[in-house]
C-alpha cells in the first residue's frame, strides 16, 4: 500500500498558481512546494505540469530545478516526472554510472507492462532504445565496468516481456530447479542457463522453480549463488531473483544500506521513497521496522535535514 | 501498397450468414468463402468472426478448419486471424520447426509497435513469452539445431524495441561501419559486436551505417558477410540486414525460391502473400516482375491449383 497522502478534489490551476507564487520573489517557499506536490498523485502532478505550462509558458520541472538545490532538488525533479519517464531517467543515469542495480529494479520489480512503458518513455526521451544504450556499454572504455555476461543478463532482463499470468507448469519448475542446481554446483556456474531461466520465465513460474529448489536442496538458490563478493554477475543474479521473489525485502535492504552508510546514500534513499510512495512503501516500512527495530520515518529524520527531510517524511506519510 | 481488393460497406452479420451457408450441407462452397473473406480487411474479418460466434456459438476459424483441407485450409486459417495473432502462430510454428527465417521476418520487417503486438499476442495465446520459448531452444535435443550465437541473435532481434524515428547520428554510423568492418575482416567474425549493432540500432541508423560501410569499402556488408553456406549465423545476419534495409527485395527472393523449388514451398508462398496482401504486396509484385520477367500472378497460377490457387490470386488482386 501507498504511504502518500493524496489530497483529493484539488484544482490543477490553483496548484499551478500556488507553485508559481512559491517560486516568485526573493527566496523560494519550499514548504509550500512540499505541501502541494507532496500530496498529489502521479495523475494530479501531470495535470499541474500541464496547467503550469499553459498559464506561464514555462516548464514547471525546469523552474523547480532552477529554484531548488541539492538532494531536495534531485528528489523533487524525480517525483514530479511521470513514473515511466522517471524510470527512463533513472535507467539512463544508471547506465552512465555503470550502476546495474537500478536496471535490475526496473526490469524485475515492475510489471511487464510497466517495464514496457519505461522502455517507451526512454525511446521518446533519448531517441534511442534502453537496450541499445545498455548494449553499447560493451564498447569503449566503459566495457571494463561490466563483464560481457553481466551485460547479457541486464539486456535480457530489460528486454523481457514476461508472461504476466498465474499459470505455472510444475514439471517445468521441477526440471529447471535441477538445471539451476546443476548450473550452480561446484561453483562451476553455467551462467547461460541461469540467465535464460531468470530472464525469461514468468514471475509465477520462477517462484515455483525457486521454491522447488529450496524444497529439494534445503537451501535457497540465492544462498547457493553467494560467491566471491567481487563476482558481480552472481551478485546481479541474486539481486534479480530477490527483486522478483520479494521486492519489499529487497527494498528494505536498499534502505538499510543507504541509511547505515557513512554519509548516507541519498540517491538510493530518494529513489526508493519516490518510486514506492504511491505503491508499496507501507509494506516496505513495516519490513524496515521488523528488521531494524526502529521506524523508517525515525531513521530518515535522523539522517537527513532541511527541506529534503521534510519532503521525504511527507512522502512517507506525514501530514503537513 | 496493398493488393487486397477490399469490398467496403459490407455487413459482418450477412457475411457470417453467407459463410455459414457455404459450410452447411453436403460439400463446402469454397468459392463463396473466397469471394467473401478474400475481399475483407483485417478489421472486417474480426467483425465477421465476432458476428459468427454470436450467431452460431461456434468459432468460425474452427469451423473452416474442419471444412477445408490442405494448403487452402492452412492459408485460410492464417488469413482469418488477426495479424498480431497470426504472427504469434507463425513464430510458434517456426520455433518448433527451428526455422529462424520467420523469426527474423517478424522482428526485422515489422515496425517496433507491430513486433510488440505480436509478442503480446504470443503471451495471450501460449501463456509464455516469445523469447521464453525461443531461449528454451538452448536446452535438450533441439539445441543442436541452432548455435548458441544464432540463438542470441534471434532473441536479441525479437526482444528489441528499436527507436522508430528518423533521427540518425552520422558520427555513430561512421564509427559503427568501422566496427562492423573490423568484425568481419579476415572472416574472423566478432559476432558479438555485429549482433549488438544489428539488433539494437534503429532502422534509420542502421541504414546510415550500412550505406557508410558501402561508401567506405566499395562492397555491401551483406556481400562481405557471405561465408560458408553452412554458417547459419552469417546467413541469419545477412537476412536480418536485408529485412531491415529492403524488405521488398527480401520478399521477392523468398517468393522466387518458393516458386522455383521443385514441388513449390507452399508454406513460404502462402506466408508472404497472406502477411503482405494488406501492406506492400504491390511493390513486391513489381520487384518480382523486374527480377523474373514474369508476373507473380502468372507464376503462382502455374505452380498452384484449385481453391488454393483461386484464393492466392484473389489476395494478389484478382477480382472474382
Amino acid at each position: 500500500m501507498a504511504t502518500l497522502i493524496v489530497h483529493e478534489n484539488t484544482s490543477p490551476v490553483e496548484d499551478a498558481e500556488a507553485l508559481r507564487k512559491a517560486c516568485q520573489g526573493w527566496g523560494t517557499d519550499e514548504k509550500a512546494i512540499i505541501r502541494i506536490l507532496g500530496h498529489r498523485n502521479a495523475t494530479q502532478r501531470q495535470l499541474i505540469r500541464q496547467a503550469y505550462e499553459e498559464l506561464y509558458q514555462e516548464d514547471l520541472v525546469k523552474r523547480l530545478e532552477s529554484e531548488l538545490s541539492g538532494d531536495f532538488e534531485r528528489a523533487m525533479y524525480r517525483w514530479i516526472l511521470d513514473p515511466a519517464d522517471r524510470d527512463a531517467v533513472l535507467a539512463n543515469v544508471a547506465i552512465k554510472k555503470s550502476d546495474y542495480r537500478v536496471i535490475i529494479e526496473i526490469s524485475c520489480i515492475h510489471s511487464p507492462e510497466e517495464l514496457l512503458a519505461a522502455r517507451r518513455a526512454y525511446r521518446i526521451r533519448y531517441k534511442r532504445s534502453l537496450e541499445e544504450d545498455l548494449a553499447a556499454h560493451t564498447t569503449g572504455d566503459i566495457r571494463k565496468a561490466w563483464s560481457w555476461l553481466l551485460l547479457q543478463l541486464l539486456v535480457a532482463l530489460v528486454t523481457a516481456y514476461r508472461y504476466g499470468g498465474d499459470e505455472i507448469n510444475a514439471r517445468l519448475a521441477n526440471s529447471e530447479a535441477d538445471i539451476l542446481h546443476d548450473a550452480i554446483k561446484d561453483k562451476a556456474f553455467n551462467h547461460e542457463e541461469i540467465i535464460r531461466i531468470v530472464s525469461t520465465r514468468s514471475k509465477a513460474q520462477l517462484m515455483a522453480t525457486i521454491n522447488r529448489y529450496k524444497d529439494d536442496h534445503d537451501i535457497s538458490i540465492t544462498k547457493n549463488l553467494l560467491g566471491d563478493p567481487a563476482d558481480e554477475l552472481s551478485s546481479a543474479l541474486r539481486m534479480a531473483i530477490r527483486c522478483i521473489t520479494d521486492s519489499e525485502k529487497y527494498y528494505e535492504k536498499v534502505l538499510r544500506n543507504a541509511i547505515n552508510k557513512a554519509g548516507t546514500d541519498e540517491d538510493a534513499l530518494s529513489r526508493v521513497v519516490i518510486t514506492r510512495a504511491e505503491k508499496d512503501l507501507k509494506e516496505i516500512k513495516e519490513a524496515y521496522y521488523k528488521r531494524n527495530s526502529v521506524t523508517l520515518d525515525h531513521a530518515v529524520a535522523k539522517e537527513t535535514s532541511g527541506d529534503y527531510k521534510a519532503f521525504l517524511l511527507t512522502l512517507l506519510g506525514k501530514e503537513n
